[in-house]
């Protein structure tokens, strides 16, 4: 079965610079959802700031086993109701990969809860992405490490999480290291960061930024039915304890059948 | 020196809720700081949500080394303003104990990232904290466990992050289980939850939760400086790079100076 | 393409003991080699202690995909040497489920570095599964918990490092908690523990149990190259350097070529 | 109350190789060890290889806290006795800090349960190791990053568990990065490892490097009492369960009094 992929654009420097429109002359989202598709596995359609809802309709994450987020200059438009409907559905099971600027994105600093900040530089200097576990399933078909020729930096500190699992780190020519890819498990989803992608520099044309996708989404993808209620808090009254009818003992605050607080 | 400790009370079913009133006459908040005072190393104050900022002022939470959470019923009281001030102390290196049904609260909540859900009753059962690392220093002068006779139940799955460390699973007689005992680190501060505390059950006079609270305002407490600026997203430009003065090479999307997107 | 398990078993009880005979007659790794065969992606063969090299030769584990363990009476007639190339095999790659008593085997004990010990009473007491994260491919087809009438009690504390994930706390009739189902990733390979499985129960034909086991087998399984190699530390000579050539500086300890120290 | 240090130092090329003697007169460990004395809460010892039970006899093991470990030539010497020994002591709550050429030492791979291994090279090349917590009690007193101008390279992957906490990054300028500071936490002990420290620079001279090691150690050093038993799995029997006299269903393996297998 093909795993559904939404690649999200914020789709304004392709617009608005003519340097980046030059490298992308069809969108961001466009070109990563192309290099998704030279997989069988994968089927990926794209999504931008500037649609209705962000192109994100309730109906249409519902459907999508995979979101990956490219955004920069536009973070602050993007609507809080469909970041929040885009965090229930990572929570819900749907898998979440978050792109080089998208670390200020507000869904990610709404599913890391913290700063995500990082140093940053832009000359164009070389990134070689040592990869730490090549048996990792995002790590498949590389060798110990790739680079990119033309790159912005991003430096530690990264001030996020500790992850689930360190897959790559970067080695800058001007001197800074980063823990660019990095796994977290939240609710029933999988997220991925991964910091290259720079929208100055073809770098989603390069080949392994293209393998390190691929992977991405076979590894963020659940098939497992998504986790509906996950926000909410169940009351299992004394009547329905796993150990058969407790007696209540104390008071309580709620009467029987009486909804949590929230 | 001392650790200065504020202790957050909601303060609302110590006024509404007889029950609750008369085990916490003056306030759930002002028996857990007058606990806390206990030891001396610890200096313990209060604050509420019917105070001026909630009783958080920019002031005062510069002065606070470790903030401890409770509340219930009125989460969505709780101004956002004021929560995101909190986090950023949390970042900044404040330790943040989050107690009982604050784990639907905002703060705890925005931490997170996750819904922070779990199975919950009412049925003054009682509840068997098991100790997982005796060594820990939260887990100081327990024994293999302890025991409160009546409490809420609060089950699994609890949908937070996986932990730095499980200090202490719950076993419940209705038969639910619950990682009772949970540490975080984000950004520069110490996150504990700890889940015993309902309102209608005395159980912050109990000698063993208050040892706990103790025991984690110490572990919580972060001397090192504030980490003024962790949300910040600096610039390292080509002439200031680690490895001395940088060529620019191709495209920038920035003029030399210029602040990055948020 | 089918996962090649092999499923260890110590076979000693199954000899010995009335009792366990009754249960398993054809051995217990027969019992659950049986269970995951019910899966048609699953090739379930079995590998007992009595055989040569307990069945584990350096050919059939390079052609297993992931192995299971049961040992409990006779951890210490597992060969050194043995536990050393599943170890190796378990870094390249090969995934590894323990179960039960089995967290005091030579191998789980020599990938945790811990004393993996815990506490253990013999009552036939129930024991209560509650899944941590629905979503985990080894909780698929589960309900929000499932039981087991008759257990051996397994308690905390576990001395295991934190995991990867909780993925199981399991409830015990006599009183006390575990934490059941545990992710690792050590090198190359994943390791889950599993604790129900005491031989004087039909454990093994649980229907829950055994979906649990074709779940983790599937979650262990690694289809990524043998990461051969893993236990050596490469030089890399000045001249090699990712940024070309080094003009070396300084003393040295080794020759050009010398092979590092062990 | 002072933190009783022992500075373990394998004393073999020091003794043997004209440039590390010149570098390290007394030995590396009496380095290590004085820089460490300049904490008037450290008292700090060394013990050596050559030494009867290499100086780590049960008594002295017993009254030390916190024990760091320098080996790199003759770490097939160190009798597998003590390094059981070690281990233990770490589980009952002792800290460790493993300085570098120690990841291939047995006590390193014993607690690890990995292979340890990563790529090195001698060139005398820059390392700049980054910060990646500076609120984190192993990094007080230091800068974004501090500069080891002389340095033998470590590149990942280094094949170790993913840690507790990932404090230090290095880049280096060969091209290659390593995760430079790692903390774990085993049974009651937290460990922690470092990477710089090759014998033929004057590394432990440095003054971040000692910072860095007076942190660690104050980070290590655990006040709670030795974790007694931490192997032993003891029996909690039916009639002393928490929850009162079980009474025993079905069969059972061991008669009551009996101790379980190992």
């Amino acid at each position: 079965m093909t795993i559904r992929v939404v690649v999200w654009g914020e789709n304004v420097h392709e617009q608005e610079n003519e340097t980046v429109r030059k490298i992308y002359p069809e969108g961001m989202h466009t070109t990563i959802a192309k290099g998704l598709g030279e997989d069988p596995m994968i089927e990926a359609s794209t999504a931008t700031l500037q649609e209705a809802e962000h192109g994100l309709s309730v109906e249409r994450l519902a459907k999508t086993d995979v979101l990956i987020w490219w955004g920069h200059k536009a973070h602050g438009q993007v609507s809080d109701e469909i970041v929040e409907r885009v965090a229930n559905r990572v929570w819900e099971g749907m898998g979440l990969i978050v792109l080089h600027s998208g670390h200020f994105s507000k869904i990610f600093k709404r599913l890391m809860g913290t700063p995500c900040s990082l140093k940053w530089r832009e000359a164009g200097e070389k990134e070689r992405v040592w990869v730490i576990n090549r048996n990792h399933q995002i790590a498949q078909g590389l060798s110990d490490y790739f680079e990119i020729e033309q790159t912005e930096m991003y430096g530690e500190p990264f001030t996020v999480p500790e992850p689930m699992e360190t897959v790559f780190v970067t080695w800058y020519e001007g001197g800074e290291v980063f823990r660019s890819g990095l796994t977290y498990q939240r609710g029933g989803g999988k997220i991925f960061y991964f910091s290259p992608g720079h929208e100055t520099y073809p770098i989603y044309y390069n080949t392994d930024v293209k393998q390190v996708l691929k992977n991405a989404v076979k590894w963020a993808n659940n098939p497992a039915p998504a986790w509906a209620g996950i926000t909410n808090a169940p009351n299992t009254p004394a009547d329905k304890a796993p150990n058969g009818p407790l007696t209540i003992k104390g008071e309580t605050l709620h009467k029987a059948g009486e909804a949590g607080f929230r």
